[in-house]
């Protein structure tokens, strides 16, 4: 074939990738070959892949190719690989959620997600590691760029594929700060939804009122076309929103009509944020000039706290039954955090829970002439070690108030990435990412 | 002039009161004036209002004739008086909740759905008197079909006023079984819509899980066009249904396409229930022959203790602030409760919560064969005294589950009303009133 072929498949974004592959420049089955090479040749160092089938990928690789070669019709993720963290649940993969209780779970189905996205036509391409059942305790994953560091969790096994070349994108989920937190550490791009906009069917629940599924990519782009491809109306699930999904890709690949305007958010941890990172931060809004204003928004000591309460209190409803069933399953942080929500009260739970939409109304009303919220995406750089995944604190009053946040690989501190955060309005992701898209344009300008 | 006048206004349903004001054969003043004269000559018994201005609700009902003489365009109540149950805020009469904490208020606004009837044309005829905090320490109200009895609680007043001819329709509100119980007792019509039809803005909140307005009348039709009325979305509270709301009064009166068929469910607490009743309602079963069908629904008795849990819980942290702040002026019943609700637990509350939508599915699934459940609306009929409202244990389930649900006053037991509760799934409570008024139909041929 005289057609020019891709040098590196690995280095694409899914959104090229699914370009490259729709336009007969690259075939999935190429792709998915290169992927699990770079796998092979890295897997025993990052340690990213919880179910890894070479042969499975590969089906499903050739099947795509197939596909597309008897029919010229593909869909928006035809042929492109997509890691899935191993607390959603799979067809034809194990689905183990971190944790021993659930050793050798194969589900009968695919969670409403991981269906969407075969609906587009992805390749599955195996489960990521995650840590202990998406929770504190954690994973034996590295961070590609410093095998020393912690890549974050509770999504390691995403961040890390995706950011390590083995992947283009991924699945993730967050219920404190387990996707944005690990996409900083790792350098790659992150995305937590509004709350309610992907189906949370087939998904292991930790908290009904916080889990969020959202994604891994390798550019905005990513972000938008992996995230249109699985928003729908889940009836079933009490947070899914009844109302239309416009499209994001279209909207986030367009430039702003006007120039975003951005409010830097300290919020109270930032006292113990990393002096690198501040620093790369000032600079980043110096650069941006009076696109960025400093600005102090009320109640988020309260939402950290509310967050908290919420999650330890949930956490041990769904996961307690487990604890007392095999004990010695579960890890000793787990054991201790699931007996702190157990002794949470009924008030302190109300309150947290009557205070979110309150806060939420007070927080945006102060933000309406602000396009979104720049913010660190966690207190610094990857901690050095794989005994902490790092602190969810920067990311956890978001999930909380279930506003979409999304981390961007603009900055460094310690010779490792750090991610620029923004966070917007519900219900307002699409904008959301085309001020993300402009911020990235800006920056590489 | 010599249109033929209505006898006794005083008489009739919304419906009918509605439709002669239209057609110009009854004044709004007349019907007005009609119900103040009943008032006058009942209220020192019955005790049914916590606030009337007679002048305030002549001057509204002659606006409303003004207004019909000057432009033959009516709202569906144009100048109907309503009467509205004491923790339902409107702006020009104090709104007091039963409670001295509250002694003297005076909100600025109309509640929404006060608004929305305003909007149609109604009278806000008076407040009625509901029990302290709309919880269950008795009120000073008298059940009209016999004073020594009581009415019911909480929603006393409204259905008192309804009974007695005082006013041809009223608001009410339900968290357990405050709009079904007292219609019961009263043996007057009284409908619990689906939660979230109607907007709770300017109502006191003891639940927000449970809380539901709803409404009094003397016909299926007056329960459908007051609710009509009211039925809209309310996007800062996370119950209310984003979606149409098509009309129930159009369903309500036409004729079913198949005969229903009822589930007659017999709750756990069947078993407490007044044998007489149980009497009649074996005759009502057997009177409507196979339309009816004894049926066993699961999950009923876990229901029932979720609802006590949650409304416990959710009582102690709307009105535990108040009870800290003025012990002195909270009945000791009350107090006793909200101690009781302070000891709950978040894993009980969250299992209780939890619970919920599973136990609607499962439930729901055994019925779909079904049009309606038909059970009883109370243990009995009114209690002697006014020492107890009576039991909500036949109401709080259904309320848990958000299902709609109606009391027809077509049976008696010991000389006094008694109910027959109609239950349907959510949303579909035009077809609930529709089989309602089927249902009042076949029992009167």
């Amino acid at each position: 074939m005289s057609r020019p072929r891709i040098a590196d498949p690995t280095a694409l974004t899914a959104t090229t990738a699914a370009e490259a592959i729709r336009d007969g420049v690259l075939s999935s089955e190429e792709l998915v070959r290169a992927c699990l090479a770079r796998i092979g040749a890295r897997e025993d160092e990052v340690q990213a892949w919880e179910h890894l089938d070479p042969d499975l990928a590969l089906a499903q690789a050739r099947e795509a190719d197939a596909a597309l070669r008897a029919r010229p019709a593909a869909g928006a993720l035809h042929g492109v690989p997509i890691g899935i963290k191993d607390i959603i649940d799979t067809c034809d993969l194990p689905t183990e959620n971190g944790s021993p209780v659930f050793a050798g779970r194969r589900p009968e189905r695919d969670a409403t997600c991981v269906a969407a996205l075969r609906s587009a036509g992805a390749v599955i391409m195996g489960k990521t590691v995650t840590t202990e059942l998406a929770l504190l305790t954690p994973a034996r994953t590295h961070n590609p760029h410093n095998l020393a560091h912690t890549p974050g969790g509770s999504s390691a096994g995403s961040a890390a594929a995706v950011a390590d070349g083995m992947v283009p994108a991924a699945l993730g989920s967050q219920t404190a700060g387990s996707i944005i937190r690990p996409a900083s550490f790792c350098g790659v791009y992150g995305f937590k939804p509004t709350l309610g906009l992907v189906p949370r069917g087939g998904v292991l629940m930790q908290s009904h009122t916080l889990d969020t599924v959202g994604v891994y990519g390798r550019s905005v782009e990513d972000l938008a076309l992996l995230t249109d491809c699985m928003t729908a109306f889940d009836p079933d699930d009490a947070t899914s929103i009844r109302r239309g999904r416009p499209g994001l890709l279209g909207t986030a690949r367009a430039r702003p009509p006007i120039p975003p305007r951005l409010a830097f958010v300290k919020p109270p941890p930032w006292v113990d944020t990393d002096p690198e990172m501040q620093t790369a931060f000032a600079a980043l809004a110096a650069r941006l000039g009076e696109r960025v204003v400093e600005f102090d928004i009320p109640l988020l000591a309260d939402v950290i706290e509310w967050q908290r309460i919420v999650q330890l209190a949930e956490n041990a409803h769904y996961y307690g039954p487990l604890m007392d069933e095999a004990p010695q399953l579960i890890s000793p942080g787990l054991t201790q955090r699931l007996e702190a929500g157990r002794d949470i009260d009924a008030q302190l739970y109300l309150r947290a829970i009557t205070g979110r939409e309150p806060a939420y109304r007070a927080i945006t009303a102060t933000l309406k002439t602000f396009s979104a919220i720049l913010t660190p995406a966690a207190l610094g750089p990857a901690p050095e070690g794989l005994g902490t995944t790092g602190s969810p604190i920067m990311n956890g009053l978001w999930t909380y108030l279930g506003m979409p946040a999304v981390s961007l690989p603009l900055l460094q501190a310690k010779g490792l990435p750090v991610g620029v955060q923004l966070v917007g309005p519900r219900h307002d992701d699409a904008r959301l990412l085309r001020t993300a898209r402009w911020l990235v344009t800006e920056v590489a300008d």
